[in-house]
């Protein structure tokens, strides 16, 4: 049986019809019915009501979720792992939006859109002297598939591009240099700009925290468009409120909604971006064409995509 | 004699007495010196007093400006011509950072940063159902070198992009249709945004007006960052706040500074950016080495860069 956790409309669920001609295809409109229903899912398509219906599985094999980031889902990763369920995630369908966003909250600083709408809400005609994005120095930190097309956008725009990812030892991707674990923070004392694509997971936890943050230029900016928990959020408010570094521009936080008694709000050189870097969509969603391109995969009995690793936790 | 109407810092009035070895090298650091100093002038480099005391030239056979539009310059134009003085511009100097500025004010508008900022003081996290730059439909006014580089970054950015310049019929410019007079306006119905970088001519006043906004869809985002005047700011305002366009970014403005009592300030869905596309710079000017350059091709005798043709009036 094959469980949908989300409403489908018509045309996406007669092509998962087609593709699993013969399979039962059920929708749970409700946790309750979800509980209910997984009892008896070979197949969980879609994120809602999973974790709670989860121990109430008795014969899933796998479970897709609409999600890039699964770091709440892997909060079950031990039952997941017991139970040999496969997990896939939504990897890669929102990287054109998300390295779109990212180039905006790169400009929004470089240009100080967000404090020229402030001057404009004081009827200030101020002119400025600012800086461009194109001769700066980038360092993305995750070299994944966001990373990479986040790399793309802005060497297009004319930035410097380095990056940094998970492996001891530094390497070159095409033009791009990719530093390694062990030598990525000496690149920190030359980067204009810091671009964080991080995944969620143990190991990434506050990666980018007060002792990173001190060694960019005061003249720095930071952006974050991966997932919240990733960067130090208190750290780097400490940091630009002090005017050691010169503002950043995050999409996701450690607490979202970002609480209202959270000084980012307030301060002047930090654009929030509520978490739009994927903004909402529906009631056709960029994930449908995956779904459905990774049931025919199943089942074939062929190797499905975006295939979550649960060691690394992405 | 050669007189500078700037401020020149040490190394490049020493290349410029370098290139014109044997030349005097005066400086006027006031409207009164200006004057005085014109008379005996054949060379003027830079604007500042120039207008002011152009009517006291005696010997002037070329100026050149520290401006890429030329229009208050050319209030004088025919006694400019009358002198059989050669006017050359800036044009192109600006270009990287005004290409840059325009995506800025494009991504700002596709990704609602304005609108966030406002919300960011609301203490309010909304998110959103926002568009994308990449795969939209973006229209340039004006086919010269900021024209062309704004197209280039464009279309890197992913955008379909197309461009109207001032010849009868449409052609091609690589990959780009380039309307032509006769046709331009039957692009406008598919048009996502609206990018004016005009220069400001007599033909070019107005040439956005009512009835061309009128043509555009509701969806539609405007863009001005060539010079005011060549959008109907008024016309503008109106069609924003009635809900007939979805919103605009000016860099610049009829009137500038934007005056106090101006309705554009206030309005939500416009965004004021106040002539910052060309930022400030000093006391290094990025015409300093076109300046150099065309001073030894004038005393070399060769042909002059930039030479504005007094027809077209850019």
């Amino acid at each position: 049986m094959i469980l949908l956790m989300y409403e489908p409309i018509e045309a996406h669920l007669e092509r998962l019809k087609q593709i699993a001609t013969g399979h039962d295809i059920v929708i749970a409109h409700s946790e309750e019915e979800a509980k209910a229903l997984i009892t008896d899912a070979e197949i969980v398509l879609g994120n809602r009501y999973f974790i709670q219906s989860l121990p109430f599985a008795r014969q899933l094999r796998w479970m897709q979720s609409n999600s890039v980031g699964v770091d709440i889902i892997l909060t079950e990763k031990q039952r997941l792992i017991d139970q040999n369920i496969t997990l896939t995630c939504s990897r890669g369908i929102y990287d054109a939006e998300l390295a779109e966003h990212t180039i905006t909250l790169l400009l929004t600083l470089f240009r100080q859109i967000h404090r020229l709408r402030d001057e404009q809400h004081d009827t200030r005609w101020q002119r400025h002297r600012l800086r461009t994005l194109h001769g700066s120095r980038c360092l993305i930190l995750g070299w994944g598939s966001l990373g990479k097309e986040i790399a793309r956008l802005a060497s297009a725009m004319g930035a410097q591009v380095s990056a940094v990812r998970n492996q001891p030892d530094d390497s070159q991707d095409d033009s791009i240099h990719v530093f390694g674990s062990k030598t990525w923070q000496r690149a920190l004392a030359e980067t204009d700009a810091l671009i964080i694509c991080l995944p969620k997971t143990a190991d990434t936890h506050h990666f980018v925290n007060k002792s990173v943050l001190e060694q960019l230029p005061a003249s720095a900016f930071v952006v974050n468009i991966g997932r919240g928990g990733t960067l130090d959020d208190d750290a780097l408010w400490e940091m630009v409120h002090a005017g050691r570094l010169a503002g950043a521009a995050l999409d996701v936080f450690e607490q979202e909604p970002l609480p209202a008694t959270h000084p980012i709000w307030r301060e002047p050189n930090i654009m929030v971006s509520p978490h739009v870097g994927r903004s909402l969509e529906g009631p056709v969603y960029k994930w449908q064409p995956l779904f459905e391109q990774n049931l025919a995969r199943y089942l074939r009995g062929e190797p499905l995509l975006n295939v979550v690793n649960y060691d690394k936790g992405y």
